[in-house]
């Protein structure tokens, strides 16, 4: 015995969200149905609307459902020759958060990770060759993050800008401001101690 | 700064389901436009789907798109005189996969919760009661769970079945078979114990 063919359908293809399994796809489902239908439906049109209507941004990759992103669109930031590359559009709002920025982005959606078929293709990266062979880029930032795959995708990215000569910097890691030393990783010393400026 | 209109609406909509943070939304959202539309579309037209179609059955209340679920539908079980009442469908499946039990249900979608505003109204005990007084049924079985919740709600459905001379039973709790008695919570033990029966 199952659940009714819409129940069971609606319970199957929750399952699509990551971290999503049998049980709880279940309770969601129960609580949609029993508590708030409208954000149900609400839910379903977003869904139809994001999927057929989003695409990617022509010159940075973020997601976007226009030709180009407001900042690749706004002509003091869009022509910047500063490129900084990260791997997530929620890599860009933080940024953006902070204020500090005035360059453009590069949005990788991913890190290189061979074993998920995630290649420089998946990346975009001959987009981003397009771009430094433009001419138009004095220096890439390299943003990705400090793990493993970030590091690995960082130096991929660094030998090809170096082939086109343009200026390649990775931002500084280390001991947060305003965390202690005792409760950093050791990781995360190591790279502080080994990124020291002389004062 | 935010991420684009339909995006942003899709992330918004994704924390209607139990369990979502913002962070886990924008996981979702990311992994379905990077990874799997397909699965994005059919998962806004299942949802659609059951919000708009999936209703209760008239005679027991679980989930179905018909009148009538299967069970409640079936000559042979939809007019037994035996009536189960299980907080929720997964516990119907869960009795019918052990296939021993042939009477029909009653499902209550949820337990008595005043203060989550979940009182007799919400679990259907007026069409309980209905069924109760048509002089159909003889026996009543109270699975609700053994939570606090689920005890009380068990003794308020009891009070109603006592007021239409309708003979009531508990299932029993006690220590699961194949369960190592030092590995059982207290209350199951102090339940297990209370419910002896002599050999
Ligand atoms: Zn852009
Ligand atoms: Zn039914």
């Amino acid at each position: 015995m199952k659940f009714s063919p819409l129940l069971d359908e609606l319970i199957q293809s929750l399952r699509c969200l990551p971290g999503v399994g049998p049980k709880s796809a279940q309770r969601m489902a129960f609580q949609l149905l029993e508590r708030d239908r409208k954000a149900g439906l609400k839910l379903a049109s977003a869904l139809s609307s994001a999927m057929s209507d989003v695409g990617h941004c022509q010159s940075c990759r973020t997601y976007t459902e226009e030709t180009l992103c407001p900042i690749c669109a706004s002509h003091k930031r869009g022509t910047s020759s500063t490129i900084c590359v990260v791997e997530t559009p929620a890599d860009v709002l933080a940024i953006e958060a902070g204020g500090h920025f005035t360059g453009r982005y590069f949005v990788l959606l991913g890190h290189l990770s061979p074993l998920d078929g995630v290649g420089p293709e998946e990346l975009g990266l001959a987009l981003l060759e397009r771009h430094l062979a433009s001419g138009d880029v004095a220096e890439l930032i390299l943003a990705t993050n400090p793990t493993v795959e970030g590091e690995a995708t960082a130096h991929f990215i660094a030998d090809m800008a170096r082939r086109h000569k343009v200026m390649i910097s990775r931002i500084a890691h280390g001991v947060p401001v305003g965390g202690e030393l005792e409760y950093v990783d050791s990781t995360t010393l190591a790279l502080s101690f080994n990124g020291r400026l002389p004062l």
